[in-house]
């Protein structure tokens, strides 16, 4: 459907319709319009942004692509800059002069009323990964002695600038956190209520410092659609928003699934990232390894004798090698994955890898069955190469024990060094495993041919 | 924290320390004191649950684990299990009948009122995946012609059975949605206007027989705290909240990683899956990989003549197949979690062939070119050796390049076959790349050595 009305669109456009564009626009959502504006060709966009409404421009804006922001902005008279920053919220604010080139940042903040000014380069302060730069500074607070009604009054006198009024937190004259309340809570309360007597006092608040993922983390065990953010000395100073913490998780997730395959992890999307830095991030982890796969070789080198004197050998490597990977990366990824949603801690140690031997028990010995019986029907009738399926059996379960064990404990041992687990996926472990798999296999042919 | 919380809390009912304890529960979040059910022994669960004040009680059992759930429900007398099942929201309700062995279910539905039984029935009734099974059916509807203060009336009325009251729908008297308003905008507003006048009108909802990965997607895009469920006729039947969509999102992603690590997804978490389920989920691919990597053996046995003349050769097989593996598994993971998070569409498809081949051409030179070097260096003094590091060189730009475009089009060609990308994740896609090294790789050498 987005496609068809971003034709739509660039017709009206080009046929100059602009009270008909600016209807279509009304009944559109500003996320909707967004994904319009990053299909349209550049010219476009600063005569398109001008039909919107007022009170959706800066929604829309602040939901646009980095570099069209870019481009609007440079388009922008100081006028409209002022207009279109005056009505956003002044976290979005801030999230956008973070992405902006300095003489663009400069512009901004000429244009920006001093205390906005001052709150932007506070939230800019926060480190990059903190709850503080995730946070809105919008939020309504209300004091402990006031009665309901007193509150209502309230929230209705600075609705227009608060981000939510679904949760109000409680502050006293110094702003320290005492406690929150809902609207809904409000409004099943009596008028004559005093707010200290009904609100809510567990206090689960996080800090300015804390890092973002664990935020969010946080705002997903509570439920929480708000969560209050406090300084050293717990005083209330923002509130970090569901849909800010649902986009945290979904970035928290891509990096993890993108390190768990050997890839560095960034913040763009795949098709706004370049050519050499697509190749930038996935070349150091195919050096490191591919020069870990030569040890690999080394190994091999090593059993020269054995399998020219027994080339049949080297037909199994790639299925032995193989298993033995996927193996290993089957109990790595159950354990990275476990550990990012908090299911396995670093305290059950032992008993993960207790239930990885007891799983690597049963899947040895059916993989090992499965290809004993396989080899001896191949090779019936030749029982000097029938000792093989022996061979091989006894390899495979030698290595798909050594994999998950390896798999299991090595993104464990990452968390505890401080380490992210998801480096210690597929990539790196199917590397380790494949010396080890080479290891045990050709010992076990040596001892059983006597090569 | 919670563990010394929970310490505290077993030590206090060994010591029949009951008001302490209610003291505690009091000013703990329903979330941590169902944490701290899940490790407590189970002699303990009924008792402290007893002490749970009334308010509470439901709340935390609706977030305990189905086992203490089912554990609680059978020491429950009638009356007990009444009190908390009037208390639950009925999709709560509904989501803990599916989870109970057929008897529980008996007694729940027989200590439930008929109006509530009934709704029930109806959610369990709709496919496990659907909107429909993840909705909430307690919502506030306002009609279009009330005033705001009518409207406000009518939340405070409707309140204490209502789920969520930051989104009221609009609907007519049959039941059609035909807008909705923020409760934020009442607040706003002007006692004496009309609803029908200050609603929103942009119609975005769902539909009961959509798939719940699409509406959590959908709440994503549009930052929805709950998002309308309606059936067939346009009526709405229910809502969905933000936080039942946050545990779909992770519960897919999860999913996704499971796949790509050849992993048949369960719903249990770790530690409460069987040994062997876990084996159960994993031997389905090691079989299907394992056969097929014995067709990479297959063709290796074809080169008997060309490694038994060069042995060598043989030493370099776990870098090429590892470095293809390692490209085509960066690849596909791209394509897959871009896709996921809707980067990618299937319209995309010769874009992304013709960035990857751009990459694997940057790739593949730099790697070719440590690679040559490196074992330049190695064997300085061995003329005859020295070319094969022309051989490696040329074999890897090949391996590179046909392992990126596998693995970035095998994710697409499943979507487009209405299969799930993830399944052609780093395993299956390193199992056929394997084929393809070794073949590119002999077949290079061949020529070069007239082997």
């Amino acid at each position: 459907m987005a496609i068809t009305l971003e034709k739509t669109i660039e017709a009206l456009l080009n046929g100059k319709k602009y009270a008909t564009l600016r209807d279509i626009l009304m009944t559109t959502n500003e996320a909707d319009i967004a994904a319009i504006f990053s299909e349209l060709p550049e010219e476009n966009i600063p005569l398109l942004f001008r039909l919107l409404p007022k009170d959706m421009a800066a929604d829309t804006f602040a939901l646009m692509d980095a570099d069209q922001q870019e481009l609007l902005i440079r388009g922008f008279s100081d006028n409209e800059l002022k207009e279109v920053f005056d009505e956003l919220y002044v976290d979005d604010a801030a999230d956008i002069v973070e992405e902006m080139p300095a003489n663009v940042v400069k512009r901004i903040l000429a244009n920006t009323n001093p205390d906005t000014r001052k709150i932007i380069n506070e939230i800019l302060k926060y480190p990059e990964d903190s709850a503080g730069s995730l946070m809105s500074v919008e939020y309504i607070s209300l004091r402990p002695k006031m009665t309901v009604s007193d509150a209502i009054k309230r929230i209705r006198r600075t609705i227009t600038n608060a981000e939510t009024i679904y949760t109000c937190y409680v502050t006293d004259d110094n702003r320290h956190l005492l406690g929150y309340i809902s609207v809904r809570n409000l409004l099943l309360s009596e008028k004559e209520e005093i707010i200290e007597e009904i609100m809510e006092t567990t206090p689960i608040y996080v800090h300015t410092t804390d890092d973002k993922e664990d935020v969010a983390k946080k705002m997903g065990k509570y439920d929480f659609v708000t969560m209050p953010v406090v300084d050293v000395e717990m005083r209330l100073v923002g509130i970090v928003m569901f849909d800010d913490a649902i986009d945290v998780m979904q970035d928290e997730t891509t990096e993890d699934i993108e390190r768990m395959a050997a890839i560095s992890p960034t913040e763009e999307s795949y098709f706004k990232t370049s050519d050499f830095k697509h190749a930038k991030n996935r070349i150091l982890w195919l050096l490191v390894l591919m020069l870990s796969a030569m040890f690999t070789g080394k190994i091999l080198d090593y059993y020269e004798t054995a399998f020219s004197a027994l080339p049949l050998l080297v037909g199994f490597i790639p299925m032995l090698m193989g298993t033995g990977g996927n193996c290993g990366s089957q109990s790595s990824t159950m354990i990275i994955r476990g550990m990012a949603i908090d299911q396995i801690h670093l305290k059950d140690f032992f008993k993960v890898i207790w239930l990885e031997l007891r799983v690597s028990l049963i899947l040895s010995l059916a993989l090992a069955l499965v290809n004993g019986v396989r080899i001896m029907i191949m090779y019936w009738n030749n029982p000097d190469k029938l000792a093989l399926s022996l061979v091989i059996s006894i390899s495979i379960i030698g290595i798909v024990i050594i994999s998950q064990i390896i798999g299991c404990s090595l993104p464990m041992l990452a968390k505890k060094l401080k380490l992210d687990p998801a480096v210690m996926a597929a990539p790196l472990i199917t590397t380790i495993v494949d010396a080890a798999s080479i290891f045990i296999y050709f010992n076990v042919a040596i001892k059983f041919f006597n090569l």
